[in-house]
């Protein structure tokens, strides 16, 4: 069935015995389901059925949903896409409508109920339809974030595009779908609703009431997000909202997250003279502001990659022992994670990636001043950009973080401001940087222990024979603080492959862990 | 008549009654001449007169010329560019040719001569046709680097766009002529082609013989011009050659230049995880290129931007007393310039902007990883590139002097490759990053007692009421050592205004600069 993608732990070792008893296990499996005999379906077994019967019709529809750009800009087609998706929901016999925000011109969240008779709790289903920025230059030769393309692997990798299949034709687990949000965070979308569609077809009834979420404005920070939340509180009323976002573990194995890093960017723009100059004329005479933003940025981490900025890693709530249990099991795949992605030296003192992120970070998203390469002009540039990205744990508050970021600059000499630079500060400042801090939000962390929380594990499980892996925090970070004013708890359960490229160029999906997620969210509708 | 846009000295002061005498003198001077009385009119009144009486079609055959685009790239563009300046020569009977390199696919040098009965001695005049790279998404609203535009002052100081004059109309010299060439280096090719025009038509014979010598690699680091110019040793004779490129000083006087600096381009890469990765699940562990070019960035200057490299002021050949006396007598307009850059503070350790374009500089033309602004995704960038700009100065090798640079980013532990890196190299070296270095030239002077250099200095004295700036070097950069090489003496007389833009966006001509240019190369056609 071709090489499997997922990176393997060196604890799992390979058992040739244990391999061939599993073997005949199956085929004895077999024979007795061909000849009638043997237990009847399990309702895991159906909707892998459903799935297997049924993957043209769900990638084409998956494929239409990937075609409509998602970015936040394009306000027009993220309305589209709202469109679309309570258009999946009302052909799966949903009740839906869209939530808007008070304030005008907000993507509306896409909401949807189904009551279950006599069910005792209630799952809302969260996912987000929104996507990173795209820059469709740098996508690979074939590929372009809106036109979804099939591939016989990762493209870095040697994997070839491939033709759409056909009507009885399969695909390969193994396969990638490449598009912006195929993996962040319209998998979520088709997950749930596929998974629902599923259990629905299979005629498997439901354990609990459903209620499903599709956000606009993931991506942007949620910035709106509380205002359609509070002001839907009584029809969001809920036991647990499962968030469907983020990849699986590195290993391949499924993992529920029970909180998330908080986030926050700060672009930063250096000013240096008014108009670009001949680097001959005025060069080492003229200040340079890709020169000062290099030195700036320097000055925030050290040559082990440790953030130098004052303070920054105070505020931090320390992870409870059952936390600090549930980090010890997650396998430990960084040396081969690294290798993968060549590199000779982590960052993080020796630290471990696990460790790493239930720790505040910051990180350079980019770097732009006048040109390079062959656009490169021999000028000194009038400012230079960098924009930064804060990822916050419990404790620390993402205004406190900016405001440490900005006192460390400071400190390096700049006068800070957030607007454009005026004359007289021109004039008076050698040292000028503009700091525009974008919406942020806080880390949450739902308790390990959480009843509720452990049947989710528990039906996931049901779902795969490899352990699942249960984290405390997930490094990437969702607006989980927004659901907790509501009073909501949130649980993540992520389907994407981790090797997924999301919120960057050639983002795609593994097909094996879009149909894996598929059953994994049927499977949590079947609690009781 | 419009303010100027020239920067005054603060040591020449407005005086009234000085200013009431030449009015005086002025309207004396019309009345007689418009009496039929008064001297014949001087060379430098006639060429002026046939100027004036020809602004539409040298400025519509000027606009034609600059909409031919000219960038290193664009090969086949250059061959028109070529094309369409030998026909200007053409058209005003000079014998011309184009010689090409050995090397196939060079952008062809546009030759042509006059050869003046009686003359003794052969003055070459020198420009470059080709231009700098453009972006021309970073041009102002309404301009295009190769769609030529007048406007009545700079667009950053509000200058607005104008329509072509009409017959009968004049122009103000305060105006500009915005395209990428149009004072670097399309100027030079105009105001020389123009100025022979000018003699020519107004009966004026020039005093020597004259060679016209158009390059079109030189934005590129004349890679080729060594080839065209030593298999036209013969062809090239001559007692000096005037290059005709760079500004005026930004006084506005009108300047001779003995020497430039050389140059020498040095493009870095450093490189992160093969992948881009997501900034929340591995920033702070994978590292990241962007951190890592800044530090590498901020070691190769110190607070004050002094070159902390080591050995980087090395070499240097010292000013002789004659250049050391000239540097002395050229104004010093630092702190205007300053202030209408808007900046509070120059590099330099307090060391003036003349003094500063006598040493070796290292300046950072641009810086680019991932995206920025809106396009910015939360991302580790999996590259971060800078283009590094080194002038030179007597005594400095170009290929000795990226050697310096070479070692010191060694010493910062880099592994320095000129290759993408290996899978084996990326495994071994914490951080890598790949030099390319463009081709480079030296720096050249001729001295400044040259009897002919002086000669040209009193042609030009004619042309201005101001004194003629002598600079014993320019902060730009030409490729005099190819030159030097089959034995020529130059000498650089420039015509552009010093707030032209040049190397980047918005690159503009004052049409007074081009206009004082025609008279000034016009001059040096009558030395004897």
């Amino acid at each position: 069935m071709g090489g499997t993608a997922y990176l393997t732990s060196d604890r799992v070792a390979y058992s040739p015995a244990a391999a061939m008893k599993k073997r005949y296990a199956t085929i004895l499996f077999l024979l007795l389901a061909v000849a009638g005999f043997g237990p009847p379906d399990s309702a895991q077994q159906k909707v892998r059925r459903y799935r297997q019967a049924h993957e043209l019709p769900l990638l084409t529809e998956y494929m239409a949903l990937l075609a409509i750009p998602n970015v936040a800009a394009d306000t027009a087609s993220l309305r589209r896409t709202a469109s679309f998706i309570a258009g999946m929901m009302r052909q799966r016999g949903i009740q839906t409508r869209l939530l808007p925000a008070a304030t005008p011109g907000v993507p509306p969240v896409v909401y949807g109920e189904v009551r279950t008779p006599g069910a005792r709790r209630t799952l809302v289903f969260y996912a987000h339809y929104d996507g990173q920025p795209v820059n469709a230059a740098q996508w690979a030769p074939g590929l372009s974030p809106f036109q979804p393309r099939l591939a016989s692997g990762p493209v870095s990798q040697g994997g070839q595009l491939l033709p759409m299949i056909k009507a009885g034709e399969a695909t390969n687990p193994d396969w990638r779908l490449y598009a912006r949000g195929s993996s962040d965070d319209k998998a979520g979308v088709m997950a749930i609703l596929a998974g629902y569609e599923a259990l629905v077809q299979s005629r498997i009834k439901p354990g609990v009431n459903l209620k499903f979420f599709f956000e606009g404005e993931e991506e942007k920070g949620s910035p709106h997000l509380g205002e359609i939340v509070e002001g839907n509180r009584a029809l969001l009323a809920s036991d647990l909202w499962i968030i469907c976002d983020g990849p699986v573990h590195q290993s391949g194995q499924k993992q529920v997250v029970f909180g998330a890093r908080g986030d926050v960017n700060v672009g930063l723009t250096v000013y240096g003279s008014r108009r670009p100059l001949h680097s001959g004329h005025y060069g080492n005479w003229a200040p340079n502001p890709a020169l000062a933003l290099a030195q700036l940025l320097a000055s925030m981490k050290d040559s082990t990659g440790r953030v130098s900025i004052a303070g920054f890693y105070d505020d931090v709530v320390p992870l409870t022992a059952l936390e600090r249990a549930a980090l010890a099991r997650v396998p430990n795949l960084d040396a081969t994670i690294q290798q993968e992605l060549g590199f000779a030296r982590a960052e993080g003192s020796g630290q471990g990636l696990n460790e790493l992120i239930n720790q505040p970070s910051l990180n350079i998203n980019g770097l732009r001043s006048a040109n390079v390469g062959a656009q490169a002009a021999n000028v000194i540039p009038t400012t230079a950009e960098a924009m930064l990205d804060l990822r916050l744990v419990l404790g620390n508050d993402s205004e406190r973080q900016v405001a440490k970021v900005v006192q460390h600059i400071q400190r390096q000499g700049f006068f800070v401001t957030t607007d454009e630079p005026t004359a007289a500060e021109r004039a008076r400042y050698p040292r000028i940087v503009r700091v525009a801090p974008q919406t942020g939000y806080n880390a949450e962390r739902t308790p390990m222990d959480l009843p509720l929380a452990r049947e989710v594990v528990a039906a996931v499980q049901r779902t795969t024979t490899r352990p699942v892996v249960q984290q405390p925090t997930s490094g990437g970070s969702l607006p989980l603080h927004v659901f907790k004013k509501i009073g909501a708890t949130t649980l993540t359960v992520p389907v994407a492959n981790y090797d997924n490229n999301q919120h960057a160029e050639n983002e795609n999906i593994r097909l094996g862990n879009l149909w894996d997620g598929i059953e994994t969210m049927a499977a949590i509708m079947q609690l009781k």
